[in-house]
């Protein structure tokens, strides 16, 4: 049975989400064009570091670049914003993503411990001249003071600007689906940056005969929810975005680093507890709705990738290289 | 761009490969009847013990009790037939392989090592009386001797007599692509037991008035493939069943153990080798071949699935339950 | 600090756990002796399936058999007795845990879902004449039965009959340790069957000279708690073996299947609950108590492997061999 | 039987390997100093990323930020420097390596893919004002350039300048080991950053009456050798190294990152092959040859954290704190 769409079809359905976008463009040369940029995911509106939240994650496919994975798995908890951007920019959007935690979080790194930065990444060569490095530590900064749960744009933006998917112009996606039980109503919502793909692949449209070639490309997947789960569950989650890849028509390319990472809201866990033991409700698995969730993921991560086409314009890049709208 | 079908659009189109079935069907009283069997998958028809392949594996959803998979991934080889049966006869079937092993293999467990026996399952507890364990030891190695290179039979068979897919009767399917080179053609085939799905969830056909409950069920996905590859790039093709999967819609339910294993019929392995290295040749990772065997996985594991509903009949099972032919 | 052993330095020092050993022992003929056995782990007397209990796992060295991992990791939960056996047993063994819990637990496959079987092994195939697979699916509803919160017996008994470990006796070894915070004591305890290792390389005793060829072996490591720790953490537990390990100087030989499981006995999962979520009291990974319980591991897992040899006794086995009694 | 070491105890007894250290130290203020560094790792003289090298690793305890794991896991292949540094430099010397490989390697971005930057890091905060974000990029690409094949420096040098090692001044450490067949003699050396234990925990030493509270630190752990070995085979290696920790009496503590990367300078792989299949010669896994190279790997962790004790000498660092000289 279809779930209902969230009230904006948007990851930020998720109460307290909020997305941030900064888009760099600019023709710099006959050659050179900088068309990039880089999106932060903030799960709540606190500090993060002392109110972390539940996280998991999936490599579907590792020929990619993000960072802070093997604590997220190791700990299960999420205690930065999740950081978009290109493959070469990953160390300073680390860096900039690093300078506003210690800003805002006098502590780590002085009296209490470190701290655990994910960035994760696309290939935007084809139409960002990426050797530029155009992204500084700053825009990492100004990504995330810019974050917020207004419903996120779409199509050719933030870290989706310079990337290709299926062919035509890809980039950041969302959807959002309502999961209900007796009791309760949970939402869960995904946003991508997508950037994989043939035109000949794609399931959902029939782009048979517009062949073009682009190298094998990744896609970044970000499930956010409110169900109260837990790390193991968030890791199954987040498994299931290789399901709704599939749908679309990725044969998950040798090339194509193809990540997810789900958090909950719903689970927050004090940095400074002074406590021995803690207290956590969560979902059963074998209850219906972990199916529904499981489904929610398949369907928003299909419909992200889908959107993110439909939002994404015609765009320009270096070489004189043009990718052009989606024809639907 | 789609692949060509092998000759049989059979995992016995990869040569040397052979499928054997064993099934079980007997009406025992009112309420008990024996719906189930087995599948036995051999790589090649030398003894494999001496003579390994080299394999991967892929659990896309652990709810499952596949053996032999932790030494697979460890060693890399695979020794011993694939046996698919159902969940309650993973011991027996166990028994039955490792005694068909030591019988045809003086020496193990005297001179030499020990042997890792491989038993994937799924549920047939809808229509089969499954406690009862009607597999017995001696019907794996009548399956075993029953294995042959003619184009497998496909539906309510062996190991898929009493599965359940969508909501209609599954079972046992396959597929096989061609992938070509300049230089070389290579097969690859899928050989699926499907048990998973509710009806409305199928994206291959509009089932969605035709509601049914089931349980969660599990799918076993086995990919052979005679290109020349090695075991982590085997771990590679395993994963890509998820994307099939996903195809079909599923939506990798809780309770479903989706698990896929991969061999390479090109790269056999000495047991008494009585030398200190070996040398292989394997494909690169970058070559344009590895996506259309990724592709090749996608679009035979989505097939399988289909097939084994088009083959299969209305099967009449336990408690006077009935599953129907899929109508396509 | 060193921590305080537990009451009798054995695994059933945690409260509820038992222990039970089958050991068969009987010279057949001039070359065939069966020197074997079978342990069961009980974490509690109450039926565990409809009472299952948190668990985790870890695979230190991948060459080895046992069952139900991959269930165990997506699910983080055990819901059968813990069995151990001799490598060529585990489809008896299998089985017979099969048909136990069928017997005591009318519902599996009925009205309710399957059930995953946990058996591990090591290769006891120097003195066991392993190849007239003696243990029988009867033997390991005996070991069931027999199991007791009294004091585990040691060395050359249930699983450990065959074993050698080090050149010398070995079998089953335990340990246990209590932690302590400022309100509470918990307790953790560790059951090996140990089996791997060559004499000059034992770090506790000075066996160098001692030279005497065995194949690579095998450790199980079981780890029970009653510190409140779900899944995630107990994988953290069940990883830390591998330190302790390292200790008694084993290197993780290539054909030595080095395989950890820790389950908890605080959590309790009811298979029947009829509600959407539960609440679960656990304690924080960055508590001290948390470094405490992996010192408990890595010291308990050390001390069992050494008791393994010192309460074992020498053993006469097939083809006329013997193992002596480590001679300290 | 023990092995014998190589020429120089150290990981550049490899040939071809290369280590290159940058440290820094100045004291800002009262209660600031600079008491850091980093440490480059390289494989061989040519290009690494159109001459790659067979990589892989363990995540033993995975409270760590290294960059570029699961591409590593994914393709089998290092294709930049291993860089080792402090906790919060990992943005900057990820920036740096990049800038060196973009400088050093024209169509990296351009015309050819992607890179993947390796940086592991450990917490120097006890010592150094980690905050200060002392090391820049630039410091990054001075290590690379500072790489000889001479014995490399131990001790409080470069990424070890700041660490403490069981209570007492650490850091960098290395050995090495010759591993023989009739044929053939190869090379393992193995180079840490030691940052981890509390005094009363080392087993190779008697500290117990000297107590120093230290937070929980982390250990890097590098292993190089020109044995044929291929990924799967690489990363069985660095998972050696949790038995070589446990040796030293780690107990792998909850915010401790412990993480092994190993690589084989035998099977290169060249980045532009215009070809379809390579060929590679690999040592097998059941070989004498491996458990010897498994036996160096735990000998030379053991060792290299000893030593990183052994060589380094009383340091002085932030807010007045003295790290001594450990008293052997």
């Amino acid at each position: 049975m279809a779930l209902n769409k969230g009230k904006s079809n948007c990851i930020t359905d998720v109460i307290g989400v909020k997305v941030g976008h900064v888009t760099l463009y600019e023709k710099l040369d006959e050659n050179k064009t900088i068309c990039t940029g880089l999106t932060a995911i903030l799960p709540h509106e606190d500090n993060l570091f002392y109110k972390k939240v539940r996280a998991g994650s999936a490599i579907i496919n590792g020929y990619g670049k993000t960072t802070g994975l093997a604590q997220l798995e190791e700990i299960g908890l999420l205690e930065a914003p999740i950081m978009l951007t290109n493959t070469f920019s990953v160390g300073a959007v680390w860096q900039g993503t690093l300078e506003y935690m210690l800003q805002t979080t006098k502590d780590i790194g002085d009296t209490t411990s470190s701290i655990n930065i994910v960035v994760g990444e696309c290939n935007d060569s084809y139409l960002n001249s990426i050797r530029e490095q155009a992204v500084k530590p700053a825009h990492a900064i100004q990504a995330i003071e810019a974050a917020t749960e207004q419903p996120a744009k779409e199509g050719a933006v933030g870290a989706g600007k310079g990337m290709v998917c299926f062919g035509y112009k890809g980039g950041v996606g969302t959807a959002s689906r309502i999961i209900s039980t007796e009791k309760e109503h949970y939402t869960l919502g995904c946003l991508v940056v997508s950037n994989f793909g043939k035109r000949e692949e794609a399931l959902f449209a029939d782009w048979r005969k517009h062949k073009l070639e682009t190298p094998d490309g990744s896609i970044m997947m970000i499930i956010a929810t409110d169900a109260p789960l837990y790390d193991r569950q968030l890791n199954r989650l987040a498994k299931r975005c290789a399901a709704g890849l599939g749908r679309t028509g990725s044969h998950l390319d040798n090339g194509s680093g193809d990540i997810a990472i789900a958090f909950s809201t719903a689970n927050t866990y004090e940095h400074h507890a002074g406590k021995a033991d803690e207290t956590m409700v969560y979902l059963r698995d074998d209850h219906e709705v972990m199916n529904q969730l499981f489904q929610a993921v398949v369907e928003t991560t299909e419909e992200a990738v889908i959107r993110s086409l439909k939002m994404a314009k015609t765009t320009h890049g270096r070489q004189g290289r043009t990718i052009e709208k989606a024809p639907f």
